[in-house]
C-alpha cells in the first residue's frame, strides 16, 4: 500500500491556519481528532478528517499539524498500518511506548512561545479539552476553539452527512420499551438531582429509543441527539426519517400521550442553540447531566455551575447489562454466526491448497455465508482477513495492494463479526491449512492458555474487568512474550461492537465493575512483525458462578462463551496445557458440537457439520 | 478493649468550632486527618490527633466532626479495630465497600446549606484539599483553612514534638553519598526546568542526607524539611542535633565547601516563612517542585503559576531502586531476621503447649531474639501477634484487654519486622502448634498459592505492580474467597517499612512501574471474622528474569525472596498444589536451609538449626 501524498494538503491547511477568514488570530498548531461530534469510534465518510489530511484511516488516532511538523498519535494496533499509510511529512507517535511524548508535551516542546493551538470545539471531547488546555496554558500557550472546521475548508469533495431510514426494534428484541427506559433514566436523574440529561453518543440515542439506523458503516446508529427533561423529550434528528409510519407509530408521535412521553422532534443542527437555551433558563440548583466525553462546544453551552459530568452515563451503564431477551438474541446471533464460520472454514480447507483464495476472497466468502443467515443486517466491523506477515498488523483490513493469497505454509487470522437484528458478533480464529511449526504451535498455545485463563476465571461481584487482564498474559509473560493491546471490550446488542463501560484492559482503571448480564470479548493474541499474528477471540457473557464458599456474601461471577466456533486443535501443543485447560477445550468443543451441530443439521449443512465434528474431537493429554 | 469515651471531648471540639478565638467564622464541620505535616503514615504521639479525639489508633483513618455527627473513614484492615475502639458517638465509614459515601459526599448530605468545613492547612495534603474543596464548593459549601489546630486547643496534655539524636549512615550502608544524591536531584530538576525542590516527606529528607533518626516510632526518621535549589541547600531542623560532631562532619558543616554543597541549617518552624520568601522571589518561568501530597499550607506558599506538582518526587523514585550495597544490606538484615524467627518458632513450639504464652509474650520474645542480632535498631512496626479470632483483625496489636493465650487449637499469625542498620524487614508467618483442621489447611493453601503466583510471576519491564494483584487472589477467588487489603507495598532500606512509589494492589493505578532493584512485600491473606486469620508475607526483590524469548527486547522481571523463613508445611494441603507450586516451596525451603542454616551454625544456635532442618523437609506430592 503506498502512502497518501499530503504535501499539498498540509500546505493548504497551514494557509488556512493563518487565514483571518477562518481564525481570529493565526493558530500555530491545529489538532485533528479521530472522532465525530458524538465521539464515535466508527465514523461516517464526511467525518474522516484525520484520514483525509494524513492518509491513516485506522479507527484511533489524533493528528496535530504545526507550521513545521505533522504528527500522528496512535496505539499499538496501528503502528504498522499508520507507518504504511502516511508519507514522510508525518511523524508517527507510538502511544504506550515509554519515550513517546503526550500530545500536550510534544506541543510544548515544538511550539514557539505564546502559541495558539486550534481545534474544532464541536469535535474535541470536553475532558480532552480540559487536560490539554491546562497543560498548554501552564506552558504559556492557548488552546482556542476554531468554529469552522479547517479540514472541511480545504476538503473540496467532502461527502454529505448520511441520513438513511431507521429500523424499529420491537419488544421481542429489546425486552424493554423506550418509555420504560425513559422512566428508568428519569429515576436516575432524580437520584442525582439532575433536571436535564443530554444524550450525545449515537448508540445511546439508538438504545434509548429502540431504533437503529445505518448512517455509519458497521454501527447500526443514526445521527441524532436527545435531550431528556423530567417532563420533556427532545429528539434532534434530520431528514424525513420521522415521516416513516412505522417510526411514527413506534415513537407514538401521533398519539395523544401523557405530556412527559411526548417526543418533540427538532433539526439535528439545532442542538447547540437549544442547549444554550436550556443553559440560559436554569434556576439555581438545577443541573444538566452530560458525559464528560461530550464535545467541548456542547459542554460549554451549559454554564459550569450547572454541569453534572460523569465518565459513564446512566444509559451507557444500563445498556451494558443485557436483559433476558437481549441475551437470548445474542445467543441466537452467535449460533448463526458459528454456522457461517463452520461453512467458511470447511470451504477454506478445501480451497486454500489450490492457491486461489486471497484475503479479500476469504473475507467476502465469510460475509456471503453470514448474509445467508436469518436477520443478517451487515458486518459489525471491517473483516480482518490476514495471512502470514499481514496477521501481525493488528487491525489489518485487506486491500488490493496488500492482498495476500492464503497458503498451506502460513498462519491465517480471521477477526470478523456481523450485525443481526437479534445481536452483534465478533470472533477471531487463527488457522493453519498445512502443518504449523512447533514455534507457531507454542505461541498459539500460550495465547490459548491466556484465553482460557480469562474465560474460566472466577472473581467476586464488583470486580473491574481490568483486574483480569494479566490472567490473559501470564502464560506469554512466562516466556518473555506479550501483546500490545487490551484483552477485551464490551459488545452491544445489535449495536456497537465496541461499547463501554466495561472491558478487560491494563490501560483502563475507570471501568465500571463487571455485572451478570454484561457481554465482553476475550481476545488475547501474539504478533511477530513481518511474520505472523495469532489471536483467539470469543464473545463471553458475565454469569453468576457457583463457588464452594461465599466470602462476605458477595457472590462470584464468571464467563460463559457465546461464541461457539471450534478452536483449531492442530495449532495446540497439548503438552503445554494443564489437565484443567485441556478439559476446558474439550468441554467447549463438546458444546460447539452439540449446539452448532444441531443448527447445521437443521439448516441441512451436512458438509459443514462433518467438518465441525472432525474439528471438535477431544484433545488427549499424555501425562 | 473498651472504647474511648469521647462525649465530653466532642462537646469541647464543637465549642471551639464556633469560638471566634480560633475561627474567623464558625465551622459546621471539622476534618481531622490521619497524618502529620509530612503526610507520614506513622506519626509521633503529639500528632495523634485523630486517635485523641476518637480513640481509634490504627495507621489510617480520617475523622470528621459536625455539629450533629462524628464519623470515621478507614479501610478493611481496620474495620474491626475501629469498631472496638470507638464509642457510640462515632459512625464507622467502611472505605472500599460499595455503599460507603466518600467524605465529601457525606459532608454534602449532612451539612446545612452554605456550611464552612474547617481543616488544619498544614496537615491536609494539597491534592486532598483540592478534591474536597471542589466538591464542597459545587454543593454550596466552603472548605476553609483553620490555622490553629482545633484538636490541640482542647488537648491539654499534648506531648512535646520529639527531637532525638541523629544516626549518620556511612557509604558502606548507603552506597551513594548525600552530595551525589544532591547532584542527581539537581539534574532531575534541570530536566524539568525547576529551580527549587521542596522535600516534605520525612523519609525523603533522611534518605537524601544519609541520616536517620528516632523521632517517630518504627520509622527511623527525624522532623525536618529541606529546600534544594540549584546552588543552595536548606535544611530545616530543630534542637541541638546539628551540634553533634559526627553529624557536622558528615554534612561537612565546618568545611570550606563549594557553595552549592554548603548546607544552611534553619529552624524547623521557619519552613513556611522561608517558602513564602522563595515564592515571592521567583521570576517568570521559574518553577518550584513539590509533591502533590505536600500540605496545603506549604503548597499555597508558592504562587500557583510557579508550582510543579507530581504524585511521586524524584527522591521517592530514586529511593525505591536499591543500589548494590543497599541490596546487600537488605539481604544481611533478612538473614539475621530469619535467625531470630527460627529461634522464636522453635521456642514457641516447646512453650505453647504449656499454655503460658500470650500474644504479648510471643511478641516480646520475637523482639528479644531480634535485638540479639547485630545492628538491630528497633522494630519496623507494631508486632501483629494474634491467635484465633484476633488473627482476623488485620492490623491487630495485642494489648492487655485483648491479649489471648496461644494454644494448640488455634492458628497463630505473626506479622513482624525490624530496623537493622543495614536494612528493614517485614515478615508474616501463620502457624499451628497442634493439628490444623482440613478447612484451615485448605484456606492456608489457597493463600500460599497466591503468594507463590506473585513471587514466581514473570512480567515485562515497565509493568506496574497493580497488574500483579489478581495473581495473588486467583486461587481464593476460585473458591469464592478473597481478602480486603492490597497484596504488597514498597519497603525502605533502613527506612519506612511502607514506601512508594511501587506496590501490588488493586487499589492503585498511579504506581510507578516495577524496576530491578525495587523491594516490595508479597502478602496475600485470608480472614474469617471471629475465627482466624491467615497471611503469608515475604519481602521480595525485583530482579531481571531469564526468559525463553524476549518480545520487543523489553526484557522481563521477576522476584527473589529476601525473607528466608520456613512456611509451615503442616498447614499445607499438598494435594491442592500443582507440581510447579510444590517445587517452588521445596526450592524455597532448600534456600532457607542453606542460607539461614549456615548463619544459625555460625551463631551456634544449634537447637534452632535442628528446628529449621525439620521445617524445611521437602513436600512430596502424590500424583
Amino acid at each position: 500500500m503506498s502512502p497518501k501524498i499530503t504535501t499539498e494538503l498540509l500546505k493548504q491547511l497551514r494557509q488556512v491556519m493563518k487565514s483571518p477568514r477562518y481564525v481570529q488570530e493565526p493558530v500555530q498548531a491545529y489538532i485533528v481528532p479521530s472522532g465525530d461530534a458524538h465521539q464515535s469510534e466508527y465514523i461516517a465518510p464526511c467525518d474522516c478528517r484525520r484520514a483525509f489530511i494524513s492518509g491513516f484511516d485506522g479507527s484511533a488516532g489524533t493528528a496535530i499539524v504545526t507550521e513545521q511538523h505533522a504528527a500522528m498519535w496512535t496505539d499499538g494496533r496501528y503502528f504498522l498500518q499508520a507507518a504504511n499509510q502516511m508519507d514522510n511529512n508525518w511523524t508517527l507517535m507510538k502511544m504506550g511506548l515509554k519515550d513517546t511524548p503526550t500530545q500536550e508535551d510534544w506541543l510544548v516542546s515544538v511550539l514557539p512561545e505564546g502559541s495558539k493551538v486550534g481545534v474544532d470545539p464541536s469535535i474535541i471531547p470536553a475532558d480532552q479539552w480540559k487536560r490539554m488546555s491546562k497543560v498548554l496554558r501552564s506552558a504559556g500557550h492557548d488552546l482556542v476553539p476554531v468554529k469552522e472546521n479547517l479540514i472541511d475548508t480545504i476538503w473540496t469533495d467532502r461527502p454529505q452527512r448520511p441520513c438513511k431510514p431507521l429500523i424499529v426494534l420491537d419488544l421481542n428484541y429489546t425486552g424493554v420499551s423506550w418509555r420504560e427506559k425513559i422512566v428508568a433514566l428519569r429515576s436516575k436523574m432524580a437520584e442525582r438531582k439532575v433536571v436535564w440529561f443530554v444524550v450525545t453518543a449515537l448508540d445511546e440515542v439508538a438504545w434509548l429509543f429502540n431504533l437503529r439506523g445505518s448512517d455509519v458503516e458497521y454501527n447500526p446508529v443514526f445521527f441524532a441527539y436527545a435531550v431528556i427533561g423530567m417532563n420533556t423529550i427532545r429528539l434532534f434528528i434530520d431528514g424525513d426519517r420521522m415521516m416513516d409510519p412505522a417510526v411514527r407509530e413506534h415513537l407514538q408521535l401521533d398519539s395523544t400521550l401523557e405530556p412527559e412521553f411526548k417526543i418533540q422532534v427538532m433539526p439535528y443542527g439545532s442542538i447547540l442553540t437549544e442547549l444554550h437555551a436550556v443553559g440560559a433558563d436554569l434556576s439555581s440548583k438545577e443541573k444538566v447531566w452530560l458525559s464528560d466525553k461530550a464535545s467541548y462546544a456542547l459542554t460549554e453551552a451549559i454554564p459550569k455551575a450547572y454541569r453534572y459530568l460523569t465518565p459513564y452515563t446512566p444509559i451507557c451503564i444500563a445498556k451494558a447489562v443485557k436483559n433476558a431477551l437481549e441475551t437470548e438474541g445474542m445467543r441466537r446471533a452467535h449460533i448463526k454466526d458459528a454456522v457461517a464460520l463452520c461453512e467458511l472454514f470447511n470451504w477454506l480447507e478445501k480451497e486454500v491448497p489450490k492457491g486461489t483464495v486471497t484475503e479479500i476472497i476469504a473475507a467476502d466468502k465469510a460475509e456471503e455465508f453470514r448474509s445467508q443467515q436469518k436477520d443478517f443486517v451487515e458486518l459489525s466491523f471491517a473483516t480482518i482477513s490476514s495471512t502470514g506477515p499481514n496477521g501481525a498488523i493488528i487491525h489489518y483490513k485487506p486491500v488490493p495492494e496488500t492482498n495476500r493469497t492464503l497458503s498451506v505454509n502460513e498462519i491465517y487470522l480471521l477477526d470478523s463479526g456481523a450485525q443481526y437484528k437479534d445481536g452483534t458478533t465478533d470472533v477471531t480464529r487463527t488457522m493453519h491449512f498445512g502443518t504449523p511449526s512447533a514455534y507457531e504451535k507454542e505461541c498459539f498455545t500460550y495465547v490459548l492458555k491466556g484465553h482460557i485463563a480469562v474465560s474460566a476465571a472466577i472473581f467476586p461481584n464488583g470486580t473491574k474487568g481490568h483486574l483480569l487482564d494479566s490472567f490473559a498474559r501470564s502464560a506469554l509473560w512466562d516466556c518473555g512474550l506479550d501483546y500490545l493491546h487490551g484483552t477485551g471490550h464490551g459488545v452491544g446488542s445489535f449495536l456497537n461492537v465496541h461499547e463501554g463501560p466495561c472491558g478487560i484492559s491494563y490501560k483502563t482503571f475507570a471501568d465500571e465493575p463487571l455485572e451478570a448480564g454484561m457481554i465482553v470479548s476475550d481476545e488475547p493474541g501474539y504478533y511477530e512483525d513481518g511474520s505472523f499474528g495469532i489471536r483467539i477471540e470469543n464473545v463471553v457473557l458475565v454469569i453468576p458462578a457457583e463457588t464452594k464458599y461465599n466470602f462476605k456474601n458477595r457472590g462470584s461471577l464468571t464467563f460463559e462463551p457465546l461464541t461457539l466456533v471450534p478452536i483449531q486443535t492442530k495449532m495446540i501443543d497439548v503438552s503445554l496445557l494443564t489437565q484443567k485447560e485441556c478439559n476446558w477445550v474439550n468441554d467447549y468443543h463438546q458444546k460447539c458440537r452439540e449446539v452448532i451441530g444441531a443448527e447445521l443439521e437443521r439448516q441441512g449443512r451436512h458438509e459443514a457439520l462433518q467438518w465441525l465434528i472432525r474439528e471438535t474431537e477431544p484433545l488427549i493429554r499424555v501425562q
